[in-house]
């Protein structure tokens, strides 16, 4: 069986990719979104196994010295890990795997899984992104320039990324994201046993 | 402006891809096909700068002698070759062109033109090839023999490709063609106006 692909949807905050992957799951039934571990106590209808898996600070230290995370970050005192496990035992199964994570977290999952394929979310300027940030009413001034200041940091690895997608409408941004995950399950690297049984 | 894309599909007899092309083609008004100069007199209805550019061979040598085709072949006495200039303005002009081509003619033009996309039609099996070399009807034995041996020497290509289709059904590999011009037009080396454009 042909390995699942390890799909990563980053970008800057403001982006939209929490709209877009939600959208890509509806629509996409077959692709399963990437469970973190977390430090972070439940919030209210938060579930075991399909928010999160939630561990406390001692467990997570040991899968950290253990190297059992693809990528693990801390986020304002919590710590936030992807399993390496769950992701590996899934793509072994053929299964497709997504991920909604930032940009740092995007390129150690590509050291780590150099096979994965990272698109990053662009907003359609950088002040469509500022105006997003703002609109979202929920944050200090100081909290919305430091965001924007970020936002515009985290844009310059875009060239780390294979694929560059423009969310100008979420709906075009999502037809993008699946031409590139039938594309890239078009890959003759990517279809080595099928290759094989042609040629036999 | 962004260049266009050069799609090459490609592929054994027998395989399809003239039918594919025809779909593709007439479910995307955007792209363009090749078109070849050849020392081919014209046949019935045939239209000089759409199906092809009829030259004699005098001026197929001079061409070859310049260096003024991108890939050119001899196909039972007659010369074929793709014009590079036809080819190059049309991509510097943001357009798309495709190519149906033989598998030596497609690695002659990623030679040329390594940005070139190449997809290789497949067969669903060696044996699916030989009903349809043999359902033509229209060759003896022994040029169906020698059809299918060709076929199959031209599957040792298919690691020269980026891509593979499957031919099971002409939509599905229709569609999973235009998922490919997609997704390579959504990658960030060939998008870097935009980009540039983003981060000023």
């Amino acid at each position: 069986m042909e390995e699942g692909l390890l799909v990563v949807v980053s970008g800057p905050s403001g982006c939209g990719k929490g709209t877009i992957c939600k959208e890509l799951l509806r629509r996409n039934k077959d692709i399963i979104i990437s469970i973190s571990a977390t430090t972070r106590k439940p919030r209210n209808g938060e579930v075991e196994g399909v928010n999160y898996f939630f561990i406390d600070k001692e467990q997570f230290d040991a899968m950290v010295q253990n190297d059992e995370f693809i990528e693990y970050a801390n986020v304002h005192g919590n710590f936030y890990g992807t399993p390496k496990k769950f992701v590996l035992d899934k793509l072994k199964n053929g299964e497709s795997i997504l991920f909604e994570i930032d940009v740092q977290g995007a390129i150690q999952i590509k050291k780590m899984y150099p096979k994965a394929v990272l698109i990053f979310i662009a907003p359609p300027s950088m002040e469509e992104l500022k105006n997003r940030i703002v609109g979202r009413g929920t944050e200090s001034k100081s909290d919305i320039e430091k965001r924007y200041e970020n936002a515009f940091k985290e844009l310059e690895y875009i060239k780390e990324y294979e694929y560059m997608v423009i969310n100008d409408e979420v709906m075009n941004a999502v037809e993008k994201i699946e031409s590139i995950i039938m594309a890239e399950k078009c890959k003759t690297i990517r279809q080595k046993e099928l290759i094989k049984k042609i040629l036999s």
